[in-house]
């Protein structure tokens, strides 16, 4: 299983706007070879900690770093990227970070 | 769904232990309600960026918040956290983050 990251930080204000633009957009992932599940997820704080206003996390599962890099290599991932700007909605670029499965569990 | 993420900086010439402890770990997460699934992720880089060694997330998903903060409380949470000392395996203490899903889209 292989894993990627996406991290925005969003003007606080913008949040709401944020979600909408991700509601509204097409992922063009069905049916990509390898893929597994997406999700867009919204910080809800930490142990103890208050949630951090503005941050998201774009994450999406893959069989294998091989089925990740063959759909950002492809045009199903340049379609799904050219819809909608986020310009002026961040605080700064997003920052990407790539993870491989070292243990499993499911339910 | 919700995903606790505990993000671990370990000692880079330490990770192959910290990857064995792990692996000898009991998760004591059978048949606890609302998990979904669990994972030990190593970090493997950014977009044109190298891995950083030694960064590991520990990486579980829940049906809900609530099912998360349920185990977190719960005897079963003790028992699986009271195994291997990570002592000196560490930089520093691992951080928590919460996340709920904003959006989901499944293969």
């Amino acid at each position: 299983m292989f894993i990627a990251m996406n991290r925005f930080q969003v003007v606080p204000e913008k949040a709401e706007e944020f979600e909408r633009i991700w509601a509204e957009r097409e992922t063009h992932l069905d049916g990509v070879p390898g893929f597994v599940r997406f999700a867009l997820l919204r910080n809800g704080g930490g142990h103890g900690t208050p949630p951090n206003p503005g941050e998201y996390v774009s994450h999406s599962t893959w069989e294998s770093r091989e089925a990740f890099f063959a759909w950002a290599n492809s045009d199903a991932f340049k379609k799904g990227h050219a819809q909608g700007s986020l310009m002026g909605i961040l605080e700064g670029p997003p920052t990407v970070t790539l993870y491989d499965a070292v243990l499993e569990q499911d339910a």
